[in-house]
């Protein structure tokens, strides 16, 4: 393996991060219909600090800076959740802090990352295009750039939570991942098939964005031309190298899904258990439903959902104009 | 005390309850800024089961009927929550179920009882009025009436939730609980107060409905003439006798918080841990805010968000039409 993940660097992650973020629950039995696997369990990741899996990862960076780095600043690029992670871990720890965001993110995250003092640009119509300037930046100004995915320090974040799912649910056999540039699905594969190493990885990832199905049939990291769906977070153009390789080596399967199928698990998630969540959060959930993955013949099948950053700023307008 | 609720009478509520309801999950610390007590707990009860701890004490009552009554059929009055939680009993273990909503209840409360399958009837301006003619409707057709808080096996329920708290915070020294009919905060503080007497109880309730704060300073039950509030389920006119006698042996004090308050706290409950609530669900979090209430002296503080049933359409609409 080129890129190999220790499970005991995940572990020490653990340690590491454990003041700064929080251990999130599954969500308790029972399901409220039984069409649902009665053992599924769905890892209420959105409960995260800063809304999403991503502040695992940039604290794992954060806490290993030296004095000197920290003064200088961090800086990152992001469709939202990895930006807004950053912004918090950086206020928390009183480091000053960039973020570029590619034009299409949403309003509701620009303005979530500016209230940690984050200073932010617009760069771009992707991610890829707001990743690239931003590298530009961290160099002119010596910023710490800290990859959403690309990065060994990411990954062993993003591992953590697969720790919790072993402390958990130790007999776990399945675990449904939502797929981006495969960070998250790398580290947590990582960790959980290491441990269990007869589990089942699944990823998810949306129809517009398939860009880890791409590359695992071609056997190579492939760059799609352009990306179309409203998980924005789950849409950058490749992976790297690093994470396909984690993929080749841990992730049994992808499966695809529609946008029009996360918008349904997205009301799925709020009538089941009141988790108001981002298409990419409900995305697993959009997997199960649609029957891209049947979960029938597993013992302890997991889910997790990965993000709950979605804008809901009409609820509250509802209010004050009542 | 007039109408006793021993702590083995709970304890027997749980393991009848258990196999349907959800053991919610305490928010994990830290929190986001360090302006709140760092070992404050928030019980996420908006994850139970129909989305508040309504379904505790209805599976109480409908577990214990014989089968001549299951048949016949179960009806309730409700600002919603309990309705809901009926419908879902209901449907969960065959029963037939009807439950009467005053006009005020929302068209989205009304379409979650109605995807159960029970008969709705509006009838009303308050939950008082609704209330009044289910209780003639049960007796014309024989049916099962559950009473949302004036009930033994009522308040046997809700006080699942208090021993839920002493297993996952054995030290809690402070509960922050919503008042209503005075259901929930009977039922938790009579398990709370027997297993552990020196912890403090504070109710929480609209400055539009002070229901218990009136009652406890007239030392007897007033009705009062007319209830103003956004937080619909805490706004019947009275609590009863048995909620009285319970606030007056158990009840420490009571804390009084404004619409726009509880809006300002939904908010913070959005930003802080995602987690999207009706106005009751945030109430306590406005008396945090407030200052209504200060914790800084407990060592092991917990507050029930005790629903999050509010009308989120308008996030999903966005998506469709985008």
């Amino acid at each position: 393996m080129m890129h190999p993940l220790p499970f005991q660097n995940i572990e020490a992650a653990r340690e590491r991060i454990a003041p700064f973020i929080r251990r999130t629950p599954l969500v308790p039995l029972p399901a409220l219909r039984s069409d649902f696997h009665p053992n599924l369990r769905l890892k209420l990741e959105n409960l995260q600090v800063s809304g999403s899996f991503k502040a695992r990862g940039v604290f794992n960076h954060l806490l290993q800076l030296d004095e000197a780095q920290r003064k200088r600043g961090v800086i990152a690029a992001s469709g939202g959740n990895h930006g807004l992670a950053l912004a918090y871990a950086a206020w928390r720890l009183g480091i000053p802090a960039t973020v570029y965001l590619p034009a299409r993110a949403s309003a509701d995250r620009e303005q979530r990352i500016a209230a940690w003092g984050a200073r932010i640009f617009r760069y771009g119509d992707t991610w890829d295009d707001a990743h690239q300037r931003a590298i530009a930046h961290a160099t002119d100004e010596g910023l710490y750039y800290v990859h959403p995915f690309d990065d060994i320090r990411t990954l062993e974040g993003q591992g953590t939570l697969g720790l919790e799912i072993l402390a958990d649910v130790p007999v776990v056999d399945l675990a449904l991942i939502a797929v981006g540039g495969g960070g998250l699905i790398g580290g947590v594969a990582a960790a959980l098939k290491q441990a269990r190493p007869g589990i089942r990885i699944i990823g998810v990832e949306p129809t517009g964005a398939p860009t880890m199905t791409v590359s695992l049939n071609a056997g190579r990291l492939v760059e799609l031309p352009a990306v179309h769906s409203i998980a924005d977070t789950l849409s950058p153009r490749a992976l790297s190298e690093r994470t396909l390789d984690l993929a080749l080596r841990y992730v049994n399967e992808v499966a695809l899904v529609t946008d029009a199928q996360m918008v349904e698990a997205m009301r799925w998630l709020w009538t089941e258990c009141n988790q108001l969540v981002e298409p990419a959060g409900a995305a697993v959930i959009a997997a199960l439903q649609s029957g891209a993955v049947d979960v029938a013949h597993y013992a302890a099948p997991v889910a997790i959902i990965c993000g709950g950053n979605v804008d809901a700023a009409c609820v509250f307008a509802g209010y004050a104009a009542g």
